[in-house]
């Protein structure tokens, strides 16, 4: 079976039995893909309101049960031990390993937070025509630190990132229009055009991933971004936190169409 | 100054300082009003996660800092100890007090859950020209326990309990497109038409609230409601549980036009 044809359970299935692991964009077209967070229990309720209040940089999908390694509301049967390609393990804020598999590192007192991917409403912008400037110069959306602070909670705080798509005035309404219908996956953006009225200094040295041409006429489009919540927990060091590898996302049995709220 | 005219934070005031005592129906037009739930610390976590997922009947708008009394995003100054007209206090789940402050219920380790309310969508709804039946025959919103059930989450479980709207299908219509744009209170409704296909029994008897005419050529439309992640809570007993007086609710600084997702 071509790897593209594949279901989002034959996909964790061929990940899981080590028959995967590069990227996961482009698999299981459709499909939600998901940031993962695993955090132990006693940082949970600080993360879970920070992202209560920070909903467009941190959508939460899925919030598993205390040690249970699977997603049973959006992937029943997977184990979120095994099935992502790749991961990375912190220990005191410090990169310690990036494996295929994090079974010898799970815990009882794990929880995992599922987060909505860009991955959905670019499929979506692109559905409806509009171009999307990093995938066609293939490289990785430009993320830049705004001045913009989250609203904190408990031990979690931070400035929010913003990804960046560059758009002429009449594809950015479009994008607005078709982004404001995916809440669950950052939603609309939360900018266009200065950058420095957010506290960007240089469009073209992005904090995160590469810079991209702006062609002239289009203006810069920036939407809440996903490195948001991982910025917020790597500056608290915690002893111990996993998350996915940059680009090697949880495949989610959701419809990227279903989180669409209209 | 008229009570009608007045902004949220006066009609806070005014509450605070014993001048009002009634429902807030009607009060600071245009605001959105909240259901209060105030639990302890040991508690807090699964009842944030059983919101997240049960989004539709339990829309957070806020959640406060543990042992703060003040909701610091939606109504900066507010005291939740006094702002509102009229609370109850439940103790092992039997109701031991309907006091007009909470004061010396107070506790440090209180943690404050502000939910979405469907005031503010009816609001949008009669906005439209549409009617709100129970506000026509003045009565309160026929509620039904469903058969559906909740997500559970930790220690927290239960049915969806639903408001009822009827509406001839013209206007059903477009109250599923005007509610659609209300998410952070309740957004669309669950289910219209046959009663039985959601658990419901007889119309005429709702578990909470007042019955209301149902036309010829009307059909029931169903909104999961507020009621719900109330009595999710009561099936536990939990020691102590702190909630508003039904009618008698917190009135925020947001505007219900700000709610709107598009």
């Amino acid at each position: 079976m071509q790897l593209r044809e594949m279901s989002p359970s034959q996909v964790r299935e061929l990940i899981r039995s080590g028959g995967h692991s590069k990227p996961t964009a482009g698999l299981a077209p459709g499909f939600a893909q998901a940031n993962l967070v695993i955090l132990k229990k006693e940082l949970a309720y600080d993360f879970l309101l920070f992202c209560q209040r920070n909903p467009k940089p941190c959508p939460v999908l899925e919030v598993t049960n205390v040690g249970d390694a699977q997603a049973r509301l959006t992937a029943p049967g997977s184990d979120l031990r095994t099935d992502l390609p790749r991961y990375r393990v912190f220990e005191h804020g410090r990169l310690v390993d990036e494996p295929t598999d994090i079974v010898k590192y799970w815990r009882d007192d794990f929880v995992s937070f599922l987060l909505g991917c860009s991955f959905s409403f670019e499929s979506a912008l692109m559905d409806s025509g509009l171009e999307v400037r990093h995938i066609t110069d293939v490289c990785n959306v430009p993320m830049y630190v705004t001045n913009i602070e989250c609203q904190p909670a408990g031990v979690f705080s931070g400035p929010v990132v913003v990804s960046m798509r560059p758009y002429a005035p009449l594809d950015a309404i479009r994008a607005i229009q078709i982004t404001s219908r995916y809440p669950a996956v950052h939603g609309s953006p939360i900018h266009f055009g200065d950058p420095s009225a957010i506290g960007i200094r240089d469009l073209h040295a992005p904090e995160f991933g590469d810079a991209v041409q702006i062609r002239s006429a289009e203006v810069p489009v920036f939407w809440a971004c996903g490195v948001t919540p991982q910025a917020a927990i790597m500056r608290i060091k915690p002893d111990l936190v996993i998350t996915h590898a940059p680009g090697h996302m949880f495949v989610t049995d959701l419809k990227d169409r279903d989180m669409s709220v209209f």
